[in-house]
Parts: structure tokens; sequence; C-alpha cells
């Protein structure tokens, strides 16, 4: 559209000397007549350079030779509309030239500047107790009240009266908090086994290098600083919730393990889980995709399988069994790893290995389930089964894997019909298990600790996030190592104490709840656990329906029931990076919040209690949808509406990753690792 | 330059329609006459979009009102000239949008086109012999004549009468080698334990994140396709000369380690160096820099050792021991190490870490001989000294390492003065270990099967890189495992016998040279050890200065004494990445020839032979300069012209290695990199 607009305009000023003037002249003939005594004001002023082509090729026609000129116009016009549209297009092409050399040229002048010819040496100062720091604590460790960094950032002395803020874990929760937490309010340390954040959701790429795994991190300590806090890079063992102390763990290049404790006034704690392993025997023989170093591993490994595969001293049925790869785990993850490394046989593995490769390469997905992705849509699984099963990847459904050996998944799989179970084994070159997430040891200990917690899976929090049995507003946690406890039936005196004082009534289990009582108690329910609000929608409907002796009221037992239903109905959230990463902001605004209040709350002599509630709402998940790529395709499950398809959904799949990358830095290397994969493919090398 | 010229041609079209009207008319006037006749000619096949700006214009205008239109001719005139200037630049800045936003579309058009959503099956044939093939040779293993892709590259009938070419080794001389080979002329396959190529010039960048070990890789199954070959990833372990066949080693998954021979009918060796211990022990507790996983771990030692170096329980000795990196090895690569580690403390470390970090970091580098970079010029070798002395990165010079601890290098240091030796300790957190290059298990078991093998450092060859040794024609040697034979004294008779002859002299000794015999044989010694040329150039003043009986003829004691003294001028070649590519590219080029002339010569019945030598010349280095990174400098020392400074050199220093990069994908991720390090720094992270 542009260019049609700015052709006519370049063509017309070339056609102009021709053309405009006879009409001109033509029309403003009137005008014409007063001309003759402006001509001498007007050609005077006028420089060399600015001479119109006209006036030159009028100047040299010499007097007597006009006929002449008329009737040779055409071609004297070609040659000159030629040599302008060479002219221009030289021109253009310079211009061009001349901004990408130029943007060139300023990229070098910035990187020049980027080099620090002289040693810096820092005059800074460091505090004794920073270099030395006191013990005690239970096990009469040394306590980090001060680190080694606290006057980098100039803020020790603000550092003194602020609360000391704790973060354990780099994950989705940890970034997405230190990102929206106001850097003033608090003295952040955040304590983690890794120095970088891990863009999770595109690992399945990086394992066959779609993405390179480098794309996929962003040092934390950026992060940190963003926020003006420390960064620990060691393992949190223990936390002494009555003391305020977290113990970690730092390993001296000898060997030697060193605990210490942390000292905390808020902890938040977003360690994550390991991957879920169900029991099964022999997991030391498969690979995890948990990591970066997982990632690394598998490319190295189905390289090497490759290579193996290509010797002249492997036999056929070794061969099929190197190139035989075994995907434990329907999930996501399992899914796009089979997905991924299907794009890589396919793309790259042809051109630049034995074509016996390809053909005698295996993927088998081996899914407990009957279906993939059953987490999602049922149109979306089925989409992505009969994407697999085009593409020849082997789909086992309600296949229970019973033991892994070295080269083979043993596994348990029902006749559909005769409900008969028989064994079957698998050989594979390869075995990536992914089949959900597990509670790390560091929160099964927490837990362990904690009479409150009872879930075996997930570190219990109220709809605060405040992991229950700590002190109020001590310590959360978010994230994979959390569950948020949303049952409602518990509390119900809770709801009802403040009806019965009105009342009079002691014992709130003798209240008779009118409609408007109950729309007073939904409403608190509501508050308190957010996740109710979408069963707790026609309140007249459910009060009609639990009013089982049609009384107009609705009595203790009855409400009970009501909300025992409820509790039934609320599932718990999802192990996404989406969940933590929301998580992650909620606790970063209330903390943003409580930082606001407590000034004023520490004037009033109000310390601690349920600040919580007090100053901020409740947390509320809202999931924003799954995606899972396929292969060449994606799938869409957008609250529900599904999508899924070919190459536009590959792009949009990308494109959301791409938009949801952690920093600009990130997405230019993602860019730059799509590009290229476009233009030299996978770079099938191991190491 | 073009901006200017560009712009008038853009102004004056906007201005045309005010100002040349009236001088066209002034300088035309008798043409004017006569063209109110053709009006109507010119305007009425005028379409409405190439109306002119000045026709509109003027069209607008009320025949009643000219004085009006003059008088206010100004402001109308600037409203044009603006909206025409707007007008321009939004086409302009239209234009260039467009023209990015075109190639974005391009690239992703291309993109869409690069996957491949069907499951490619390939009705392929794998020849019996291929999948079991025989066995036999002296250890009765499998002999691999075909291979399973030999059908792939559909030339199996054709390489049957191929000789077969089998290259050791994937470095600088295998590539060269496959990249000027004519791939129709030879059946080739390249065995080697890695499937890739490596950079190795910018492997020290790489230990620091400067630029990413992907970027310093090319995977060598793209170059061999080129070169129709085949590749195996695998050892090899002996070769058996007599029937020409390599030992290759194979481990499977299991740890199973399953021998084959691969046939040849010529042989390269090029399988390179390992480092040289000089018989230091506790070499387990040192880095080598010779592989990318060595760059790798060098890496997250270093980021592992600052972390370390920030927790509370690290105290100040064990921070500054942490900190303290040693390089034992004042060479190209040892400098270089220092040189971008150094970068890396000023430019990053600062930014992330603890300021206490770079205050307490320190760099050794140990020499045993008084000068770092010491093949350099005396010159170049100061300049880095006195920046590296600047930059206050420790230089040890005259001290010899005995040996290292697991915390601490021990060496001594002799005193310059009294010539006391004293024996110092340094403690480290880190410690490079590159002082030379020594042959590798394989080298050294070949060697020792070969009587003709002299050299305890490489395997000896002669000039025209054939293995002294084995069959002429069958064996060569290339790269750094490999050293060429220049001495020319003991091939004294053979220079002399052809002259003997004709003089009708049986024992070439009691010969008596004339000045043109002497040239005659000079240009013998030229053509068969070309590295002599330097020192044969004045042969009237050789030929005076060892007549030392002033004979005027040389005897054979003269001509050896002379001989001899020239060979002790010759040094071996460089163990270096310049020396092994010219030795594949010659190599390549011999072959060519040789594969020319092999038909003419099996016709006339003549067979091996001294084939190299009537086919082609004889191999002669060339010494193209060395350089060398010292941190924000480089140094260049070209044949005699020595040149080191600061940002220019640098940027010149990697315009070199960019240009000799391996391929268009590799200079493109270099280029990538080194922009991702001005924009954001090197990512201190470490897995």
């Amino acid at each position: 559209m542009l260019a049609q607009r700015l052709r006519p305009s370049l063509l017309n000023s070339s056609r102009l000397p021709l053309r405009s003037v006879p009409r001109r002249i033509h029309t403003t003939s009137p005008l014409l007549l007063r001309i003759p005594r402006n001509i001498t004001a007007l050609s005077t002023p006028c420089r060399p350079g600015t001479i119109p082509r006209a006036h030159k090729f009028t100047a040299v026609t010499p007097a007597g030779a006009h006929s002449r000129t008329l009737a040779s116009g055409t071609p004297l016009k070609k040659r000159s509309r030629l040599f302008q549209a060479l002219y221009r297009t030289f021109a253009i092409f310079g211009f061009a030239t001349l901004t990408v050399g130029g943007l060139v040229v300023a990229l070098f002048v910035y990187d020049a500047t980027t080099y620090k010819d002289e040693a810096e040496k820092y005059d800074i100062g460091v505090s004794e107790i920073a270099l030395n720091p006191r013990t005690g604590g239970p096990k009469n460790l040394p306590i980090a009240e001060v680190l080694v960094d606290a006057e980098d950032l100039g803020n020790l002395k603000q550092a003194a009266g602020k609360p000391r803020l704790v973060i354990l874990g780099t994950g989705w929760g940890s970034v997405a908090l230190l990102k929206n937490i106001n850097p003033d309010e608090y003295d952040i340390t955040v304590i983690g086994p890794s120095n970088y954040f891990l863009y999770t959701p595109l690992l399945p790429s990086a394992t066959v290098g779609t993405v390179e795994v480098r794309s996929l991190i962003e040092p934390i300590r950026g992060i940190v600083r963003d926020a003006k806090g420390h960064f620990l890079k060691a393992s949190a063992v223990d936390v002494e919730f009555s003391e305020k102390l977290v113990e970690v763990s730092q390993t001296m290049p000898n060997g030697e393990v060193r605990n210490f404790y942390v000292p905390y006034d808020k902890l938040v704690i977003g360690v994550g889980s390991k991957t879920r392993t169900h029991g099964v025997k022999g997991l030391e023989h498969v690979h995890y995709l948990k990591d970066v170093t997982d990632a690394r591993r598998i490319r190295a490994k189905v390289i090497e399988n490759f290579e193996r595969a290509c010797l002249p001293t492997t036999s056929d049925e070794e061969r099929r069994k190197l190139l035989s790869f075994a995907v434990c785990g329907g999930g996501p993850t399992g899914v796009e790893f089979a997905a991924e490394l299907f794009d890589m046989l396919n793309e790259d593995l042809v051109h630049r290995y034995p074509k016996i490769l390809r053909n005698e390469v295996s993927v088998h997905l081996l899914q407990s389930r009957s279906h993939i992705l059953n987490t999602y849509d049922e149109a979306l699984s089925k989409y992505a089964e009969e994407r697999f099963a085009r593409d020849g990847i082997d789909l086992l459904t309600n296949s229970r894997v019973v033991a892994i050996e070295p080269d083979r998944v043993i596994f348990t799989q029902q006749d559909e019909k005769t409900k008969e179970i028989i064994t079957k084994e698998l050989p594979f070159g390869m075995c990536l298990w992914s089949t959900g997430v597990a509670q790390t040891d560091f929160s099964q200990h927490l837990a362990a600790k904690l009479e409150a917690q009872h879930n075996k899976r997930a570190l219990e929090t109220d709809t605060y996030l405040r992991l229950l049995g700590t002190p109020l507003g001590d310590v959360y946690a978010i994230g994979d190592c959390s569950t948020v406890q949303n049952k409602t039936a518990p509390l119900i005196s809770d709801f009802l104490k403040q009806i019965a004082w009105e009342r009079g009534i002691k014992d709130p289990k003798q209240l008779h709840l009118t409609f408007s009582d109950w729309r007073l108690v939904a409403t608190r329910i509501r508050k308190r656990f957010p996740q109710t609000t979408d069963h707790l929608k026609r309140l007249d409907k459910l009060f009609e329906s639990y009013d089982e002796d049609r009384s107009g009221t609705l009595d203790f037992q009855e409400l009970n029931t009501l909300l025992c239903e409820i509790d039934s109905k609320l599932t718990s959230l999802p192990a996404t990076a989406q969940r933590a990463h929301q998580q992650g902001v909620y606790l970063a605004r209330k903390f943003n919040k409580i930082a606001h209040a407590a000034p004023g709350l520490k004037m009033n002599q109000v310390v601690d209690g349920d600040l919580d509630a007090a100053v901020y709402k409740a947390f509320k998940y809202s999931h924003m949808g799954s995606l899972a790529y396929i292969g060449n395709a994606a799938v869409f499950d957008l609250n529900g509406y599904s999508l899924g398809g070919g190459l536009i959904f590959l792009y949009l799949w990308r494109s959301v990753y791409f938009a949801q990358s952690v920093s600009f830095r990130t997405r230019l290397m993602l860019a730059m690792d799509w590009t290229k994969r476009a233009m030299f493919g996978r770079d099938l090398v191991n190491f």
C-alpha cells in the first residue's frame, strides 16, 4: 500500500518538467500575463544546486530547433525517465545501505563504550559483622544478619529499619514477586541453588536444539539487583519458625558442608517440586526434564544414539533399540518432548544421518490414563492423539509403568474388553520420565515439622498464601511446592460467629439462617475463599435446593451439607508456571500494601495479627488457559474455548511464549534461535 | 554523502510547482507561443493519479483571486512545503517499515516452508554387506567395507572403483582437506570421537561467555556430506599398515567395547594432540582448555567460585583463595584466557556481584621462561607484559611449576641475581594448565610401531606429508599430531646422485661441485625442502663462504657442512591451526592431482612409486602471522611487522577470526554473541 502511494509522488516529480508546464499555462493563462515581471526576481536568488532539471533541458535547446525537439520528444522523455528511475533506485538503495551502515556503526560505537580499559578499584567498606557473623540459634550456627554487599547498595542504614524478606527459590513465583515488589520497602534476600531463572515452558524445545538452553535462562542476580536485594547461591535445609531463622547449607570446593542461619521477618517459600516417581524402580536409567542440565543431557544422549546407530558393528536389533525413544507420561511435558523429537527427526535427521536411521526410529508415549493431555478439553486431547497417530508416534494409553530396566520399560496394559492385565516391555535407547510433580525433601521436612500440615503432596497454605501452622504473617508458600487449602466447611463456625453473636446465640449450631443471612454468609465465604465464587452464583437456587425441610431457613446441618458439596467441586490449583506467577504477583502487591500500612499500625500499636486479611484480599487464581505444542501444530485450551491446528497455531504458540518471556534479552535470543533453525536447521552435535 | 545527494532531488520536486514554471517561461519564451496548440493533446490522456500537484493547486484558485493568491503566496507555500516534507518523511518511514516488515514476512514465509508436516519415509536399500560385514584382518574383526549410508549418496556403484580415503580426526587439517578435495574422486570416510569441528582460536573467549561454545562449533556431518563422504563417530586405536586397515573402537551404551576395521587406500592422520604435562604431579586438580567441555567447565567453575565467595560462612582468606585464578603457561592460550577473565571481572562482575569480590580477585600467570608470548616478536611480548602489569595481572615469569596440590600451585623461581632457586606456592580457586602440546596415545602407539619414527613429540613425515616408515602414498599425517622432517643433510647423496652419474663417478663423496653444479643441487634441495628457500637465497655467497679451501669447488665434506648449517636454522613448524589448515589444503590439492593423473598412470601400468613427488610439489608452510588477545587490546606479529594496541586492534583481531570462521552460520552466531555482550553483558550463570 505504502509503496503505491509513494511511487506516484516520485514519478510525478520526474514528469513535471515535461508535462506540468503546458498545463499550468493552460489553467492559469490570466495569471501568465503578470508573470514576466516576476521572472528576474525569482530566478536571481536561485543557487546552482537547485536548478530544476527542466530548466537545464530547455536551456540547451537551440532556439531554432523547436520543431525537432517536439517531434523527438518521446525518446528524450524515455531516457530521462529511465535515468531518473535509476537515479531514484540508487538513491533509495543508498539510503537503505546508509541506514543499515549507520546502525552498524552505531552498534560499534556503543560497543566500544562497553569495554573498560582500566581496572576499577572500589574503596568499599564491609562491616565487621558481615565478615564475622555472630553465632546463635538452636544449632549455634553463624547468623548472616548483614551480607557482604549490604553497603554496595548504599542502603545499610535504611535497611536497618526495614523488614527482612527472605525468598527461597528462583522460579516463576519468586521472580514474579521480585519484579512487582517495591524495592524500597523490604530488605530482600533470595536464596536458591541456581543463580538463574529458567523459562520452563520451552524446556522441551531445548532438548533437541530448537532453542538453546541459554535463551531460556535469565541471571537471577540482575532481577535481584533491580529489587535492591541480595542473592545467596545455596540451599535452604530447614526453618526455625519460632526464631525466624532459615538454615542454609553451603558446600566448599573441598566438599566440606557448612550451614548458617539467615534471619527473616517474612519468609516466602518457592522451592518448587521434584519429579514424581510413583514408586517405580529403576529410575536411575531414565532422564528427567526439570532443569537445563536435563535438557542438555537429553540432547547429547539423543545424538549419541544416532551416532551409535550409524556404526558398522551395531546390529539391526541394536539399531532399532538405540533409536527407540520412550516417553513416560502423557502430560504437556511428555507430549511436547515427543513432538519436538519428532520434528527434529523429520526436519534435520534425514539430511544429516544415513536414511536407514529415519526408517528405524520410533517414538513411544506411555500414558497411564486413557487419553494424553487429560487435563485439557477432550476435543483437544483427541486432536493431539490423531495428530500423533498420523505422525507415527506410538501412543500407548492405559499403560502403567511397573519398572524400568537399563534398556527397557516394563509396563502393564488392561485389555479394554476382557479387562485382563497384560505385562509388556518396550526396549528403548533413551527414556524420558515426566509423570507429574512431588514434594522436595525440604518441603517434606517442613510439612513434618508443622502439625497443621496434612497434605502429602504440597505445603498447605490458607487463601492468603500463609503456610498453615506458622505464626500469621511470617511464612508464605507459593508455586509448585504449595497448595491453597480451599475447604470452606471446616470454617463454618467462623462464618456464623458474627450472626450468632448478633442474635445472642452462643452455639452457632442452633442458628437458622434466613435467605438474607445466607447472603451475608455467602459474601463472607466468597471473600475468604475467592475460588468459590463460580459455585456461589445462584444463591436463591442453592438456598432452595439445600433447604431440605422446606422451612424457609437453612439450619446448621443443611448449611454444612451445602458447603461440603461446594468443597467437593473445588479442585486444587494446577502446578503450573501460571499459578506460581500469579501467586508471586499477589504476594508482591500484598507486601507493598502491608509496608504502606505498617507505619500507621505501628503507631496504633497493632502488632501482627491478621494483617493480611485487613489490608488485602485473598488470593484468587484465574486460569488463563493451557497450551501445548504437538509437532508443527499446537492446541489452546482457553477457558472453554478450544483451538488447535497447524502452522498458524505453532506461530501463535511461540508468540505467547515469546511475549511472556522474562526479558528483552531472552526474547532476542529466542527470535535468533528460531531464525537459526529456519536458516541452518538444528545443530546435531553432542557434548 | 548520499543523504545530501538525495535531499535536493526530494526538495526540488516540492519546489517545482512554484518556482520552475516562471523560469521555464522565461527561458523558453519562443517555444511558448506554440504550446497552446498542444495543450489539449497533452492534458487529455492524463490519468487522475498522475495529476501534478501544481495543477491541483492552481485549479482551485478562482480566476478573480489572482492578486490575493500572489499576496498570500508565502503562507500557502509554507503549508504546502511543510505538508510535503511531512508527506515525504512519512513516506520514507513507511518505506523503511515496509522493507523491514517485508523482510520479517519473508522470513516467516521461508520459515513456514521449513516445517515438514508429514513423516517422510524412504524406500531405501542397504546392502547386506553393510549390515553384516565380513570379518578378517590380523585380529579377525568385522571389516566395514560398505557403510549403511553408501546408497543414500547414490554413489555405491561409482564408489566401487574409487580409492578409499580415510581421514582420522575432525580438526583444522581434516576440515581444510574435506573442503578442498574433489568429492567425486574419492570415497571418503571421516572417523573421529567428536561430531563437530571446533573453532579453537576463540575457545578462551568461550570460557567466560564472551562468545558461546555453540558459536564455535560446526557439525562435521554437514562438511562431510558436502564432500560426499561418510562419518563415523568413533576413535581410531590402531593401524595395520601392511593390510591397509584402521582399527576403530566403539563403546555401546552398556559399556561394551567393540572394535572393527575400516579399509583404506589412502589414510590421513589428523588426530591432534593432548596437553603436555611436563611430568608435573597433581594435574587432576587443574583445568585444560582443549575442547568445548573444558571451556564449559571453566565457565561454570569461575562463576561457582564467585558465588561461594559471596556466602557469609566464607572467611576472608577463603574468599581470596576462591578468587585467585592461576594460569600455568604464558603462550597464546594462557594469555588470552587471563585477558578474557580480566575483561569479565571488569565489565560484568562488578555490576552483578558484591564489590568486595572485585577487590579481592587476582589473576596469576605463571611462565617458565623469562617472557610471555615468547614465540612472538619481543616488542609485542613486552607490550603484552606492560599491559598485563597495568591491568594488575600478576605475571610470574621464570617460574617452573613443580607440583599441583588441590588448592595451590607449587613452583620454583630462580633469583635473577643470586641464581638461587626458591620454592613458592600460590593458592588458587581455579587453575588452568596450558603448557603446549604432547602426543596422543594413538600417535605414540603408531610411532612405536614404525622404525623410521624417532621424534618423541609428533609423527614425522617427509615434505610430502607422508608418514615416515609407511609404504609411499599410503599414509599421511597433518596438523598438531605431525611434524615435517626438514633435515637436508641426510639426503645429500640423493641430491648428488644424478651429477655423479653424469660424471661417471660411482661414489658421490668424491664429487667436486662447481658453482653451476651447486646451483643445480640447491634447486633440487629447494624443491624437496621448500622450507629452505629463505636460507638458500644468496647461492654465490654461500658457495664462497663454505668453500673453505678456496678451491673454486665444494667437495662432499664442505657441502655437508653447508647443509648441516642450513638444517640447524630450520625450526620445526608450529602446532597451530594455521599450519594444520595449510597442510589440509595441500593434501586436498595433491589428492585431486593424483586422482586426475591416475587413469593415465594405470594405463601405463605405473603403480604407486613416488607418485606424490611426480604430480605435485612438496609442502611449504608460509607463516601468515600470529595474533593474541590481551584484554581490550591485541597484538599482531605479521612476519616482521609487529602491531599492537587497544580497541581498534580488538576489532581487528575479531575481524580476522570472524573472516576465518568456518561457515556463514558460525559467523552470524559470533556477530550475535558479540552484540549480545555489548547489549546485555555476559550472562554469569553456571550450569
